[in-house]
């Protein structure tokens, strides 16, 4: 069954102190060549059957609604699988 | 700068109880056509300067051990950007 993957991101200019965690783990690891971590969710869609054009507006507005927060967070990607 | 990004994904036979709540909304909303969500993370990180093998190198292992817990996740996808 075909997988859809939605990616979801913090907006840029809001502080992510999960992010600043693992930075600062990073850099007290010795790992000094990464100057910042941010941390998102990263969605697995399986549908069952076909992927059509009505189902790719479905997961666009669920992406938007259900899967992100649009006040703090942005959409960065929706990726369908190659068609086989 | 560059950034390079980590996917990581719950194991396959693990139990996701936060996708089967997403997915049991999905279908109280009438979009009956997902079979199953599944919920991981999405680390971005930020290299200052150069992505050399030895960066490479470093974000493999970073990925495993620090980003993800190999009990119960897989890294599935580490991405660099394209070589400008």
């Amino acid at each position: 069954m075909p997988t859809i993957v939605v990616e979801v991101m913090p907006k840029a200019e809001l502080l992510d102190p999960q992010g600043k965690a693992v930075a600062g783990a990073l850099a007290r690891l010795g790992k000094t060549e990464f100057s910042g971590v941010r941390i998102g969710k990263r969605f697995e869609l399986t549908v069952d059957g076909e992927i059509t054009d009505a189902v790719r507006a479905d997961v666009e507005k669920i992406a938007d609604e259900i899967l992100s927060n649009s006040v703090i967070e942005d959409v960065v990607a929706i990726t369908y699988p190659e068609a086989e």
